[in-house]
């Protein structure tokens, strides 16, 4: 279970100037593409130098989305945040990863930051994506290669309705398209928690209580990423922002259900683990008194008899019953009440019944 | 338990186009019905041809109350779509089921959806009802034939004060009906964790662990269908709508105090299915302890004695005892020394009151 | 104990018409009473006739207190409704019982639902009381014959300042006393719950498990009738309101203190009875230490010991020890030794200790 | 424990007219004490005519501080309501101890009400002061002879700056000392806490967890007074009043935030006896699980071993193991292999490890 | 474990004159030291007479930092109150630690008080800084010599961006530096946690329990330590105040939300902490079922076959069994049947599974 995948440790640089960026080693180093397009004009590029996106931000008539893939190389990154304008406090959260989602306005675009999730084979892979919405573009950074914004970009090609709109609306497709990507990835571990469930119901083992307490863990950590996107993507909904025009505040209004889906969803994973939690307990101490029922009764029967026949391997010279015809038969009926009685106290105890 | 009925997992398209519809396969197929009255005329039509509804629409003289039922037809829901000029995410919430309760004003219509249920049999059967009230318009979309607003026809046709009212009385009654039927489902289901209740306290098995678990989890997804139509509900009958009248809103108040009444009925059966879990539990542990006094009230006796017996059971050829003629039964009267020691400590411990 | 008393289930007439009188089979004919007084005046008047009270309406030189016990009779209840002018929606919710306390304000009256509570032995009797505060009149329907506001009829009678006031200082008087009366219910509870705390610290029984588990239960129902007067009386008490005169607002938040007050005592109570579930579950746990520390020690004390005389009691031929004239000492020596290693070993594991 | 020294349940005289005084029987009887000073002169009086204070309500140049000790007579309190003008429900919540705590603003004067506590011995003693603050005086109603608030008087005598200042500031400074004193109760109990805290961990015992069970119920109390002490304190700091003058209310703020550092120390308290209560239902378990590991061993061992010697104390004649010379060497031997493996499997399972 | 260090308790003076400041014995004497600077001139100093600063108050033109380490002298304290006109309930909180953090506005300077944590090798030490921010200074005081603002030192004399801002940026950065410093601290609890996590999952004992107890504890100290500086940061960065610059603001809502991260990280800690407690108690359940089981399979086994080879130990004269020749032989067969039907009932019921 890839617990770290999900939930990683921010690295603050202790006491560092405000606006220091903090580079991983091993992060990929930045790959910049940029789609243009109106509703009869659409163009895709690799941008290899960032000066090329100096004339982009002052040209008004077309959307532009600038997406920068890694996050491995401060020149680039602080070259792009000099072209665009970007204040060094976004530019700071954008590379120390993971921040909690937030928005911030700063004086020339609208600043967003929230985690984007996707499922590679059984594993939760989640990333932060950094939007820069402004005027006359949309800027956006991820942690790593590949994204979930594919969908998004087949629609820019296809001339639909995204076409025709300005900045906000690829803005909103793209907010929507990451959120959207929430609901696999929570389907995927509540099929895994009902899969559990079904284990946990036939057997009791340490492994599923190990499995069950990492689910919890995990899907704690899955409530505190999705849970401050909901704040997020409220707030921008429902105040007038001069980025968002009004007609889009709407669908951001879908988008935002959307997430209280999720965290709905989110919410019944939580409570169905805890009652499985409770469930094994409460399994344990019926097993524990399934052993205990069946070591008493072995107990309470035998033990009694083995104290009579005990009686009676004693080696005393004077014991009467002993050289008595009678001795041995009397003392197996004896037992043989004794047995009966034992039985009938068990009986009345309901120790028979499961 | 039909714990699927109840709450299903709601199938978002990943990336799709906002507006996407999403048809369920075995979905039925629309069947269009038309009911118009005023306080002398009622009419109740089957419609064939969405065109037929276009009239409707600019009627300003009577209510109209066009009931869909089934969504199995994207282009039928498509073209009433047009003909009502519905917005194309609330088309989308139409069919995505199940929505969480919403409402949304929109420019020409307001649009509501709640969750419908009702028992069939032991089933509880729940299904998302979607309702346009336009200014001359109630339209409402089911996702299953049959419903629980046959009241609502009956009254139309009684000639009673539905009969006199405007369209936004209509779309009251509908919700007044839907909320209605939200009390049976929950009584039934309080009833049965009263039966569970009584086995509970008669019999510990795994059965009814698994019983309780279920009803738990049954439970919780009822509270988070009804919990939003609280909010549903509250925000229209206390904001100022153009669509319902003043008076109405007060009738919109007492659907109100319905809702809250569930949801309380809810929080009382909810607390009493986590009561019976702490029951099982105290049980469990009580059951364990008479088991075990019993297993050691047996062993405490017997173990000594059975010692005793050993001994004069050893083989030793030098022991005085054995030859003596008050051997024996000096040792009977020892154990039974030992027994009455035994018993009086046991009962010293309380170990034979229940 | 009496749990349908405090908390029935409300009967909802399903889908009927808003406005319909849900009339109990069992419930008393409506006895009508009138108390008419002001400073110098007092009249007590049982009414036969509802049509004799329409002078009462329109009389504003006195205050006027119609008292209606027992609900059993539609047509009288519907006929008061008239004559008073009470809203269809008012008189459904005081023959719907029981309501969840509340406050609606009619274009002519306020009208206040609220629970009313009293001892009959040891049961606690509840039932629904609507109060309705008009300009001229004050209206309050009971379920049952017989309450608890005897002390204020007295109050009227015995020309206290309550004569001197208007029918707000009424209404105030009747509300007063009703929550007064929740005190003494809850103090009864409370008792009983000290009670069973001394006898669960004593024994551990199910039966006093399944009274611990009832006194939740009934807790819980009182703090669901309770809990919503809070704020019925708070908001009768900030707002102000055409039926209440200022100097009167400032008694009602003192009534408001008292609801306060048996919350607390409430909310005492449930911590209580949650700690002694605690409380019982860690007596079970210590009591089952206790017994297998019993049982372990009397095992490990005599099953070894039996072990050494059952291998003398073994009947090889070639057994050395069994004719040597010290094999029976030596052996009975090498047991006191294994008892007194075994008591040391008992004694340092602290079992002795309690 | 003195539970009910710290929580008294409060007598409601039942439907009474507001404005009943219940007084105790035991209660004392009211010693009136006045201290009148200004910057330059300071005085101290024992008040036997309460008509004697009548000059005293209009002298507006000094500070008066009357305080009332003992509640005792109806007559005495009844005419100091008279000469100083107070509402008939504050003088109702003077006598019907205890009050939540409150602070109600009447025509001539501010009304609070709150706990006073102090250690007399290992007992906590609370009782209920009642302060008015009235234009030119401040008046103080005591449960009990003896307070903690001779600090204050101290520093009156002392000539320090409250010498300088308005009634207000002595009411603050009142405040202040009560509240001062809330610290050392809360430090007592955790004192005692933090001593079960280490028994706890030492031994297993009814007792202790009867003590813990006992300081979280007392705990609870504390919290329910000391509570709402915050809300009162929180709204006359932050409320303009035209009995606190500006500078005074930042001196409330300071005894708001010592009142939240109380509740704090409160808390951690709570929270650390919960956590004990898990701390024993752990300890009690791993008691259990070292207990049963014992009796394991010792069965697993000796059982086995107590069936082989019991084979051969068979009397068959026709055993011919018995008269093999090797037979009991062998036996012995078979034994040994027998212990050697059960140990071995013992040690596999990690019995052995703590 | 420190945990004393976290969180000392409060020696609130008893009853005092509000402004009496309580030095600790052992509190180092404080050392003064001086940090003056403007973009072109920086100049550091130890101060060794109070009545130096005071040409300080008045000087505008550069940015003065007063740091006071130690506060084991009174005299001292009282007279730097004097020079920077402090209030006395602020000179109070500085002496009485340790405060809850809190933010006061007085006339001529923001008061604010907040924990300061560092690691100092596996302890957590943590002290009060409280700091004033007045038009001409900034003022800090801290109970202990050494601290964490090395990092602010540095960039004052590195001439970075704080050289050219005025003292509320100053002011910014020693808070942004002191928060910086939580989040290590949490990372080192973090760290503990998770080995502890292992080290539970491996074996059961009760040093573990102590030790996850112990810590458990720790946070919630250490909860209580940071949650009062989120509201106080939160608003100095909401509210507009005379002290703070706009742009300064900005920078205070990342300290925000570095507070949250910090929050963020305590909470996952706090519920993984009860989370193990959890698998704790169902390890130490689990562990039990397992020590059961071998017991009662065992016991099973071996005490009836016990009570067959006792019968053949009897010593009755007249046992036809004794005597026959296959006696022994079809003894053991029969012990080998009850071997085989016992081993079928263990295997059934899926004891020797896992």
């Amino acid at each position: 279970m890839d617990q770290k995948g999900i939930f990683r440790k921010r690295k603050p640089p202790l006491g560092s100037v405000p606006g220091t960026l903090s580079i991983d080693e091993g992060a990929p180093f930045p790959k910049i593409s940029l789609i243009e397009f109106d509703r009869d004009f659409m163009n895709e590029d690799v941008i290899e130098r960032v000066e090329d996106l100096e004339t982009v931000v002052f040209a008004t008539d077309k959307v532009h989305w600038i997406d920068v893939q890694g996050l491995g190389d401060e020149a680039t990154i602080r070259k792009l945040g000099e072209v665009f304008s970007l204040h060094p406090l976004a530019l700071e959260d954008i590379t120390n990863v993971p921040q909690i989602a937030k928005v911030e306005e700063y004086e020339n675009c609208m600043f967003l930051c929230l985690p984007m999730m996707r499922m590679e084979g059984d594993l939760v892979v989640s990333e932060q994506v950094s939007l820069f919405l402004g005027e006359t573009f949309v800027l956006t950074f991820q942690e790593r290669y590949g994204d979930v914004l594919d969908p998004v970009r087949k629609r820019m090609r296809r001339n639909s309705k995204i076409r025709s709109m300005n900045n906000d609306y690829t803005a909103y497709a793209i907010l929507d398209t990451i959120v959207d990507n929430y609901y696999p990835v929570l389907q995927s571990i509540g099929n895994e928690l009902e899969k559990l469930e079904e284990e946990l119901v036939e057997t009791i083992s340490r492994e599923k209580l190990k499995d069950l307490y990492s689910m919890k863990h995990k899907l704690a950590q899955l409530k505190r990423l999705v849970w401050p996107t909901k704040d997020v993507i409220g707030r921008i909904s429902r105040e007038e922002s001069e980025y968002f025009e009004d007609q889009t505040a709407l669908y951001l209004r879908d988008v935002y259900d959307h997430i209280i889906q999720s965290l709905d969803m989110l919410d019944i994973s939580r409570e169905l683990s805890s009652e499985l939690m409770n469930l094994y307990l409460s399994s344990t101490s019926n097993r524990m008194n399934e052993i205990m029922k069946v070591l008493t009764i072995i107990s309470t029967i035998f033990i009694p008899l083995s104290f009579i026949v005990g009686i009676y391997g004693m080696n005393f010279v004077h014991m009467p019953e002993l050289s008595s015809k009678w001795g041995y038969p009397v003392v197996l009926v004896v037992m043989g009440v004794v047995v009966f009685i034992m039985l009938l106290f068990i009986h009345r105890k309901g120790w028979f019944r499961k």
